[in-house]
This record gives structure tokens, C-alpha cells and sequence, in this order.
């Protein structure tokens, strides 16, 4: 391919946005979209089956029936974890945090708002969590009550070891809270494989609904625990819960239109095979982008069995005609939108696999970026 | 009309949908709806341009260029009003509360799970928050640093005198903070009138965006203040802004597709002529509806001078053939949603005049209503 002008054929989404390869908001379906082309009241009888719907389903995905619940509640993804860290963590328990990335450390910086006390155990970004220390760290210090854990740290897109910490977690008799934010939909987590008191995740990421909420699948026994540790009234999981249970209905307004997006992306969800079918085409994406970014000089940060198929890590490329902001801008010229780096290690930058992409956004991706190369002046493979 | 079958001619919108005739969420136009058909990355320039217009102009709303701005927030309502009071009143502050129904004591509430001290100056749900009192509470308590007034209570639809209240608070030296939700853009709020720290209020309401965020508009002065009274990261309005205006970007993802929604809701504000226009409108909804619906023999709950043009509450007929739910589900049947009551001082139920309603649906209701007496078995003037 080298020492040619390549020239570029744009792939255009149905709307004429561009793609977007980022860990979030992301690419979703025309269909999610014209779900919320409905107005309805958040009372009204078909909003709250729809929304109960919605949670059963949810719970579903962790083969939760009878032993977890769903909780929503409206937000980002970072709104669902900080009421998770208020409301499992007692206002005198200590909560150690597993943290190899930026969505780590912002637990901590929850948890200090909160005065709720904490440990770190950090790896570096690009190390995923320690098993080990983790048994010796839980083993040495009673006063901890549950761990935090990120399953796949978008810092890097690195993937920890969901089961194997859960099993130390549960030998040590201690609650275990995921942010599965960037996973939940995509890669396995089954409450039957997984010990969890809770997890949480939102909208807008595997699951390809609209953001604007999140939502916590707890176990129900380890729920029934939290009444009145919260410090926020919005933030409130289980007086949203005990709420909800009574009327089926939100507490306080909904984001009636994200709702329906998200069960409409929830069958979309089904249709696509679930999370194997899911995670699958997202599989395929990495593959195809890692392997084409490679070809092209690109070096992962991460090691392929490391690397999470959710947004992929590269190394800033050294060439001194490669300057990241033409790169980005030509790449959203032609289509595509990727992601600043957030590693504090090295200099970096991301590209999503997720959303309500496949085969020919990855190729049109890698076109796109062959093409804005060329642009730079890189004709060659880049170094 | 009495003594006859009454029949109905469906008013259908122009997506089918009920018409929603409560406090939110409510009916949007469709073309605010259609905004929401796109998706865009939140560090996008557009996305970043769009988001910086719509938050100069909900501060040109209340005339406050150079002197507040705007802070954006996810969720609904109640998140943003639990920002304001966990923001602005200091960890060592005391709040007042002028309560006249349940969003007054919501915020009471939140102080509670803030351990905020607050005092509670209660008036009768049907009676606006009284001026002497307050001057009197406040020369008798120094310790009070903040005030808190809802302007429109939709408990029962009642308008408080927030000009007369601003101009107590203003000379005790207090600050004032405004839960002005189902008022903002359909009722006066300059703040060259009022003198307020901070307002908050939400893309549904009055401005007929989708649900799903929230804005406070702050004297920039007071909420230079504010630097580490937040309990909650998430909701943390100090550092949202600071955030902002370094990078003119949300610290998490941003409900997107709400953004796109409330800008086009936005343009349509403007085109209708701001708030004299858009309070204009609800104003003669409101006439329409109260005229129509005591001509049926049904009582307001308010006097016409406290009645804001928001929500109407009227007593429950005491004829013992009307039975509310039939009632409530013969109108949804016939396409308009009203709403239940929330009062505690009276049996009573809700209709409410905002949301991208006119003449057309407010005679429409009127005949739903006719009609579901008829149905009811009522022909007469109900009592």
C-alpha cells in the first residue's frame, strides 16, 4: 500500500453523522433513534410496563431472576456509580479500590466528597488488577468492607479479571461493587459465575441505547441492607428502589425518551444474540482494527490478551509530520470521530469498537486513517 | 349541554400520542422530538458549539449577560434542585425553607440527607408564602445564611411572590435560591428584578425540551463561593462549571441527544416570542380550561389571582358516580393525560395548560372531559 496517494471513499451512517469510535456517547441504530420520537407521561401505564420490562431484562443479562434487581436512575454512568459506592458502603465501612485507571481513581474522589474511608490497591495502567495482593491486602486489614472493581478501565481498555476477584472478595467475606460501565452487554458477567452485591452500567454504552441514565443490578438481599446510607436524596438506590416497588414508577421525572430508546436498543439487544452475539461483532471490530492499525505502523498499548474489545489504546505515533489534531479533524472530516488519550503513563490516543458498528465502519475507519496519513505526508508505515 | 349525549371528535397529535396535560413530562413538538434523531460525540466541536448556545441563552432568559451563567446537569429535576441547596448553602450554613406543598418539603428532605441545618417557614397549600413572616424570621435569626422558595408550586399550581420575597432576603443580606422548574421561560424572571444566588430548572418544562437535564443559572459572584460545599461529585455544580470553562465540555458524558432537543426547543422559545409569548399561551390555556371546566360545574382549588398558568388543581367532584380512576382512564382513552392530585389538605386532581399545547387541545380536553361525565352517567353540571 505504500508510496501511493490512497484515496478514500466515504461510508456514510444513515443519518450523515459520523461514526462515532469512542467510549461514549456512541453510534446508535436509526431504529434507537426514532424511538423517541414518542411523548409519554412517566405515570402512564405503558411507560411503567416499558420500564419494568426494561429492568426484568436487565436483570436477565446476569441470569439474575429472583436473586437481583434492577435499579435505574437518570444521569451518566458516573451518577449510577457514585450512588452505588453511597448507598453499599456504610457510612462506617472502608472500601478498597482496585484502581489501574482514571475511572478508578474517580471512585476515590467519590468516596472523599462522601468522608467514606478508603484504600487504593493500584497497578499500572496497563497491568490489570493483582490477584495476589488483593488476597493479602483483604487479608490483613478487617476494617475493609467491600471492593471496587472496574471491569473494563476505558483509560487503557484494559480488561480485569472480573471472576478471579470475586472469588478472593467472597472468600474474604466482603461485598464486591463492579463498574461495568463499558462491559455490561458485551462481555460475560453472569451473577451465577460472579459473587456481586452490586453492579452498574448505563445506557448508552454495549447496551446502544441513548445516554442519560444508568442503572445498578443488585443483589437483593445485599439491597435490603443500604437503607439510609446514601448522602443523596437523587442518588438514592434504595429509596428509588423501595419506590419503585411499590408503584413500578421512577421517583422523580424520568428521561421518558432515553426509556424508550433503551428498549427498543434492548430488543435489539435480543435480536443480536445477547451478549455472545453482542460481544461478538465487537470482537470482530478490535480484530479488524488492530490488526489494520498495525499494518499501517500503529502499536497497541496493550497486549491482545489483555485488551478488552471495547476501545483499543495507541501509542502516539513518534514521526514528527504526525500531528494528532490534523489526524483527528481529518478523520472527522471523512466520518469518524476517535478519542483523546487519558493514560498518564504515555502519550496516547483511542479508538472505540462499540456502538452500532461492524465490518464496514472498521474498514471505512481504516481507509479514513490510511487516508489522513497520506495527507500528513506519511505515505509509509508510521513509526 | 345538559341533559343530551355529548360526543367526541378525537383531537389526535401528530405522532398519535396522548396529549399530556400534567406537570412533565410533557408534550414536545415534533420537531424537537426529530433533533434528538442524531448522534454526536461530546467533544465535538458542534456538539461543544450547540452546548455553549443553549447556556448563553437560558441566561439571556433572565437577563443575566455578565453578571450569571449557566450551569448545565444531568437527571431531572430534583438532581439539579439538590445541586443548588448542596451547593450554596455552605456545610456551616442555615437554610430557610418557605414551604407551601410538597417540592418545598423536598428540599427539606435533602437537607436531611445533607444534614444541612434548615428551618421551615410552612404556609397552607393554597396560601402563597407570607412576606412579613419571613422579614420576621429573618431579623429574628441570624444564623440563616440562604433562603429557598419554589415559584410555582405544582402541588397545587400556586404562584409565590418571588419578587417581594427577593427583596426581603436581599435586604437581611441572605442568599436567595429559586426552585423555579414549572415556571422558567413561561413566567417573569429577570435578574434585574429578583436578586437571587442561584435558579434552577429543567429542559421539560416550560421550555418543552426532553426530559433528562437540568440548569442552574447563578450570580457568578455567589457561586465563586461555592468551592467545596458539594457533598456529591456527581452533583457537584462548582466543579461542573469550572470544568466547563476550561474545557467548554460536560466532566461526564452528557445526555446528548436532550442537548439536541433543548437547543431546537430553544429556537422554538424564541420564535414564539420568549417568555411573554410562551407564558402568553399558557395564560390563555389556562383561562380556556378553567372557564370550560367550572361552566361543567368543577371548583378550582385556587383563586384566580394565585393561579399560575401552569397547573390547575380542582377539588374532586363530591357526586358519588364520579369515580377518578374510570374518569382518569375514559380521558387517556380519548387521548389526554391529566393528572392525579397531590394535595394533603384536599381530594383533588390535576390538569396541566404547559407543554406544546394550544386552543385546539385545551377545547379538545374540555370535551373529553364532557364526554367521561357522560360516560360516567353525569349529564348535569357535576357538584
Amino acid at each position: 500500500m505504500n508510496n501511493r496517494h490512497h484515496s478514500f471513499e466515504a461510508v456514510a451512517s444513515a443519518t450523515g453523522d459520523p461514526f462515532l469510535l469512542t467510549p461514549g456517547p456512541l453510534t446508535t441504530s436509526e431504529t434507537v433513534k426514532q424511538a423517541m420520537l414518542h411523548d409519554y407521561g412517566s405515570r402512564d401505564n405503558y411507560f411503567i410496563d416499558l420500564n419494568e420490562g426494561v429492568l426484568n431484562r436487565l436483570v436477565k443479562i446476569v441470569d439474575g431472576q429472583s436473586t437481583h434487581v434492577a435499579v435505574p436512575l437518570q444521569g451518566s454512568g458516573t451518577f449510577v456509580v457514585e450512588a452505588m459506592i453511597g448507598c453499599f458502603v456504610p457510612r462506617d465501612g472502608k472500601l478498597l479500590i482496585c484502581v489501574n485507571g482514571a475511572y478508578g481513581h474517580r471512585i476515590a474522589k467519590m468516596c472523599e466528597y462522601y468522608d467514606r474511608s478508603y484504600v487504593i490497591q493500584e497497578s499500572n495502567e496497563e497491568t490489570p488488577v493483582d490477584i495476589q495482593e488483593l488476597d493479602r491486602i483483604l487479608s490483613e486489614d478487617d476494617s475493609i468492607t467491600h471492593v471496587a472493581t472496574v471491569y473494563c478501565e476505558t483509560t487503557s481498555g484494559i480488561l480485569n479479571p472480573l471472576k478471579a476477584i470475586s472469588e478472593i472478595v467472597k472468600r474474604h467475606h466482603r461485598g464486591f461493587l463492579i463498574d461495568a460501565m463499558s462491559a455490561f452487554g458485551a462481555l460475560p458477567l453472569s451473577s451465577k459465575d460472579v459473587y456481586f452485591d452490586a453492579v452498574v452500567a448505563s445506557s448508552n454504552k454495549c447496551l446502544e441505547g441513548a445516554p442519560g441514565m444508568g442503572f445498578c443490578i443488585a443483589r437483593e438481599a445485599a439491597l435490603e441492607n443500604t437503607e439510609g446510607n446514601s448522602m443523596s436524596l437523587s442518588l438514592d438506590l434504595y429509596d428509588q428502589w423501595v419506590a419503585m416497588k411499590k408503584n413500578r414508577q421512577w421517583r422523580f421525572t424520568p428521561p421518558t425518551h432515553v426509556l424508550l430508546a433503551f428498549d427498543q436498543a434492548l430488543n435489539e439487544f435480543d435480536d443480536e444474540g445477547g451478549v455472545p452475539g453482542r460481544g461478538g461483532r465487537y470482537q470482530r471490530n478490535c480484530d479488524l482494527l488492530v490488526k489494520g492499525m498495525r499494518e499501517m505502523g500503529f502499536r497497541t498499548l496493550l497486549s491482545d490478551e489483555l485488551q478488552a474489545p471495547i476501545i483499543i489504546t495507541f501509542h502516539m505515533p513518534k514521526d514528527e509530520r504526525f500531528e494528532f489534531s490534523s489526524f483527528y479533524d481529518q478523520l472527522r472530516e471523512l466520518g469518524y470521530v476517535i478519542y483523546p488519550g487519558k493514560l498518564t503513563i504515555a502519550d496516547s490516543f483511542r479508538i472505540g469498537c462499540i456502538g452500532r458498528l461492524g465490518t464496514e465502519q472498521m474498514n471505512g475507519a481504516l481507509s479514513a486513517v490510511r487516508f489522513s496519513l497520506d495527507q500528513l505526508g506519511i505515505k509509509e508505515r508510521i513509526s
